[in-house]
């Protein structure tokens, strides 16, 4: 990794693979517009849960390093995702990616009757799942831009241990939902595609490639965690949002060298803040 | 402020005033138990949250710096709030305050019928109570500990102006709320208590006392915010879990002067790191 050395490449401002042909697919009107950035995981989540609960969107790409007037009227900092619902007159926004997939599952209670949670007559495991998000939210993602963004090999290496711990906790909250209330989303085996799958794929699936390429990480071994590895990459929502590897290398290259500016959530790791 | 000197008051183990006339009410075995310490705002939202909903649950104090088994036992980083739900064999436990006032919330769908938020027919203005959770914990609770923590006279100022525009800010999404839906929990004239009330609740209560004793804090101005603060202290699900002013000076004094190992949370923001 010491010889590597930042070539310059740019993001990328248009998806490629799958994640293009959804594209095409979800470019005409619809009440609501999903405006997207073609590298953010923060954006795959809402876009996932969109294709899961099965509610007409418009997939609209801006550049998040050139915010559009577009955006910042949906978006006042300029961040991606937001959707704008143009049912409303005027227009009403919404943005922050859980507070959206939240706004999502409503939605869908009451038209395409699909959820990405346990029954609402389970509220213990509806519980051990949002307990599973939070870690992933409070932990598990600034984990990796810390390990993502680190410089010097001391930090690389303290930001992989504690990645990686974080993956081996969620599993360990993963198996403790098998034993108390027989799994939740796609751990379990013959599971639907859930909640915590949404939340975590973005980054997982970026650990595999972004990761594995700057920074050498492997994934924790274990038959049941490659399985549920193997069901989510391959779940039809979750795959037709991604791109071919090269779009993810690319694009996240100014995180592995914390070239400044790189955005705003690197830049709140860098100050050691919590995420904007 | 300058003169003010550590007095080395100890933290209170047992609460006083109205909240410890609850506490006597709640004293029998009940199938929900709550582990608590009596100045902890993060307990304090799970109580009102019990209170409001109309739960049964028994009030157990325990000392957070001398984590007796039994807490260690539902709560493995030995932090309050946890619940004890002995209505299983074996019993089941849950942590995270927020975890926990989403589960009370979907246990009262079943029993009591009572709830914090706008009505599942209203997705969106859900969302808008979503939104300013989000920023409650992400910024204003960081907030609090970072300007209550901060001992030079410098850091204090700046701590001060950041906390002073975290509530600003929910202010302005309050706004938006009344502005898009009529209005979200109290901040409704004739409102009900909601979500958002009971999740920062507790920090802006201490925000009146703590903050106002150690850094001479002094709320935003404004009619309608004052109104608020009225209906929120006054609301008798909060009311009821309040102890007494000299609990919370003494209580928070440590905090006060950063003392080394505080707790938890004040290391993870003196470290840079996200709330435990």
């Amino acid at each position: 990794m010491a010889s590597m050395t930042d070539s310059g490449k740019h993001y990328h401002r248009e998806c490629t693979g799958l994640a293009l042909e959804t594209v095409k697919q979800r470019s005409g009107s619809e009440d609501i517009t999903l405006f997207a950035g073609c590298f953010c995981p923060f954006v795959q989540r809402v876009w996932v849960a969109l294709e899961y609960l099965d509610i007409p969107y418009k997939y609209y790409e801006v550049d998040p390093y050139k915010k559009p007037q577009a955006l910042l009227d949906v978006s006042p900092k300029g961040l991606v995702p937001a959707l704008k619902l143009n049912n409303y007159s005027p227009p009403r926004a919404l943005n922050e990616s859980t507070v959206i997939m939240e706004y999502l599952e409503d939605l869908a209670a009451y038209s395409t009757k699909r959820s990405l949670f346990p029954s609402a007559s389970d509220p213990y495991a509806r519980a051990l799942v949002r307990l599973q998000a939070d870690h992933v939210n409070r932990t598990l993602v600034p984990a990796f831009y810390r390990y993502l963004q680190a410089q010097d090999p001391e930090a690389q290496i303290a930001g992989g241990k504690e990645f990686h711990a974080a993956i081996e906790h969620l599993i360990e909250l993963f198996e403790r939902a098998a034993g108390e209330v027989g799994g939740t989303g796609l751990w379990k085996e013959g599971g639907e595609l859930g909640w915590v799958d949404v939340v975590v794929g973005p980054w997982i699936f970026r650990a595999t490639n972004v990761l594995k390429h700057y920074r050498g990480f492997e994934m924790p071994s274990g038959t049941k965690f490659h399985a549920w590895l193997g069901r989510l990459f391959e779940h039809p929502a979750f795959k037709k949002t991604c791109s071919t590897e090269e779009l993810y290398l690319d694009s996240y290259e100014r995180y592995a060298f914390n070239r400044p500016n790189t955005s705003q959530v690197a830049n709140a790791i860098n100050s050691g803040r919590g995420l904007p």
